[in-house]
C-alpha cells in the first residue's frame, strides 16, 4: 500500500469546519472572529510512552487525547488536529485500528483531522492540536494567586499503576483493578468539558501528565507561589490504598493522569463544584495556594511527605 | 542536563508576536482579523530525511525549512512554529548547534517558536508551521486551468544529487558541484518571498520536495487536467549536464528540491518574471496546461520521456 493511499483511506475524513483539509501543501481555516487560536504538540514515541504491543486502537486513542488534555488545560475548544507519523512498516490493518481510535475521539470532541504527514521510521507519533478562546481568555499556568484553592479532577494514579506492574516494579492481584488501570492508560479521557466550564472563573491549570506534584510545581512555579496539597485528599481508587505505601507514589508523581489540576478563588468552591457536575466530572479540593515557592505535599499532621521523584524527566 | 532546562536554553526565544510562547500547556496566538491560517507539518526520520552524521546546524536549518516550504507554496505568510524532536540522549553540544541552526532561518523570515516537545527516542522531528494570508487567498494544489503556464523557480536536481552520490548511486568528480548540490540539499531556501508575491495572481502551486513531476502530478489531479514539461527547459546547474542520462532522473524526478512549481495564466508572464526579479529568484517556464489527465515529460521532438520513478514514496 503507497503512502498516499494509506493517507487517502485511512486519515482523510471530510473536514466541514475547515477550507482546505488533507491533501495540499498546508491545511486553511478560518479563524473564528475574536478567539485567540491556542495550539500544542505532542510526540509519542514506542517503548518510551507506550508499550510496543500497545492495541493500535487504543493508541490512536492516546494519542489525539494526550494533546487535547493539553487544550483542556487552557479551557480551549477543540478544533482541528495534525498528525504526523512514521511506521515501520505499511501494515494496512494496524493503521485502520489506529485510524479508528483516533477518529472515534476526534469524533467525541468535534474535533477535525486537517493534516499531517506519514512517512517511514521507528515508530513514532505527533499530534499538534488547535483550539480557540474568547480572545484574551485562558487558563494560564502563572494565573495562580495566594488564597487559591487547588483542584484536580478526576482520580490519579492507576495509569501510574497499570505502568508500574507492566515494568515489574509493582505486584498487583486485584485483576478487577487492573483492568480499571489498564483502561484509564491506554483510554485517557481529556477533559475539555470542564476546562471549558472553568474557563470563566478558574486562575491557573495544567494537565497531569508528568506526575501532579511535577505539573502543579509547573503552576507555582511560573505564578511565583507556593503550593499546600493533602496528601489524605488525593482522588483515587479505593483499591490503590492497598498498596501502601507505594500507592502515594503513583497518586502523587505517577503521571500518566492527563487530569486536570487547577486552581480557583477560595470563595468560587460552590461554582466549581456546580461546574464539575454539569459535566459528570468529580473535582476533589486537594490543597491550597500560599505565598513562597515550591510545592509540599502533606500528611495528616502538616509534616512533609518525601517524594522520590516529582514526576518524569525525559532525560533524567 | 534535564528536559526543561534543554528546553529553557536552547528552544525557548521571545516571541513578541505570541500572547503565550513556550511553557504552558499550550501556545496562544491572537490571529490577524481578516485572515486565513495555514498550517502544515512534516516530520524527519534520521536515516530516511537525512543521514546520521548530518551538521546538526544544518538538520536545524532543513527541519524549519522544508515546512516553511510548504507555507510558501500556498503563497502564505509564515508566522509561527511548534518542534516536536525526539532525541537519542540529551546532548547538549548538539542541541546548541541544532538549535541555532533552526533558530537563524526562523529569524530570516520572522517566524517565531511558540512551542513544542521535547522528549528520548530515535532521532526524530517534527515541525508544525502557521502561515497567515487574506482570507480567500491561497496557491491552492486544484487552482491549475487549461491554459496556464508551468513554471518552477531556481534550480532542480542538485539535492537530489547530492543524495545519490552519498548513496553510491553515482559517481561524481566535480569537487565545486559536489559542493554546491551538498549546500542545497543541507540548506534549501524556502521561497516564501516568491510565494508572497505569486499569490495574488498566479494560479496552482506546491513544493518540490518529493520529485518535479510526482508534486506537479498532485497539481494536475487535484485541478483535473493534465500538464506537459519540457526537459530542455528544466533549470538546472549546467555541470549537471555531464551525467547523462542520469541527470534527468535528478531534475524531473528527484525531490530535496524544495522549490516552487506553479501554474499561471498565460498572459501573465510578464507579472511572474517581474515578481521573481523583486525578490531575487530565478523561474523558468517548463511547460504549459492541457486537457487530459497527468504529467508528461516530452523531449525536443515531442515524444513522452520515460521516467523510472516520478517521485517518491515512502513505503515503495
Amino acid at each position: 500500500m503507497k503512502e498516499f493511499e494509506l493517507i487517502g483511506r485511512y486519515f482523510k475524513r471530510p473536514a466541514p469546519s475547515a477550507l482546505l483539509g488533507v491533501g495540499d501543501d498546508a491545511a486553511i481555516v478560518r479563524p473564528t472572529p475574536g478567539c485567540d487560536m491556542h495550539m500544542s504538540v505532542d510526540m509519542l514515541v514506542e517503548g518510551r510512552h507506550f508499550f510496543a504491543d500497545v492495541a493500535p486502537r487504543a493508541l490512536g486513542h492516546k494519542t489525539l487525547a494526550v494533546n487535547l488534555s493539553d487544550l483542556a488545560a487552557m479551557g480551549a475548544r477543540a478544533r482541528w488536529a495534525l498528525l504526523s507519523i512514521a511506521l515501520p512498516q505499511a501494515d494496512e490493518a494496524w493503521v485502520a485500528e489506529f485510524a479508528a481510535g483516533f477518529h472515534a475521539l476526534a469524533a467525541e470532541h468535534g474535533v477535525e483531522l486537517i493534516g499531517g504527514d506519514t512517512t517511514c521510521g521507528p515508530l513514532t507519533l505527533s499530534v499538534t492540536v488547535l483550539g480557540e478562546t474568547p480572545a484574551g481568555q485562558a487558563l494560564r499556568r502563572d494565573a495562580a494567586r495566594v488564597g487559591d484553592d487547588v483542584w484536580v479532577s478526576g482520580e490519579l494514579g492507576l495509569g501510574a499503576l497499570a505502568v508500574r506492574r507492566r515494568l515489574g516494579w509493582l505486584e498487583v492481584d486485584d485483576a478487577a483493578l487492573l483492568q480499571t488501570a489498564q483502561r484509564k492508560l491506554e483510554y485517557p479521557e481529556p477533559r475539555l468539558a470542564l476546562g471549558s466550564l472553568l474557563l470563566p472563573f478558574a486562575h491557573a491549570a495544567a494537565d497531569v501528565s508528568d506526575g501532579l506534584m511535577a505539573d502543579l510545581g509547573h503552576i507555582l512555579a511560573a505564578s511565583g507561589v507556593a503550593g499546600e496539597v493533602w496528601a489524605g485528599s488525593l482522588p483515587s481508587d479505593p483499591r490503590l490504598e492497598a498498596l501502601r505505601p507505594r500507592y502515594l507514589d503513583c497518586l502523587a508523581a505517577g503521571g500518566d493522569d492527563y487530569e486536570l489540576v487547577f486552581t480557583a478563588p477560595a470563595d468560587l468552591r460552590q461554582q466549581v463544584e456546580a461546574a464539575a457536575a454539569q459535566c459528570a466530572c468529580r473535582v476533589s479540593r486537594i490543597g491550597r495556594i500560599v505565598a513562597g515557592q515550591g510545592g509540599r505535599l502533606l500528611d495528616a499532621a502538616g509534616d512533609t511527605i518525601p517524594l522520590k521523584k516529582e514526576g518524569y524527566d525525559h532525560f533524567g
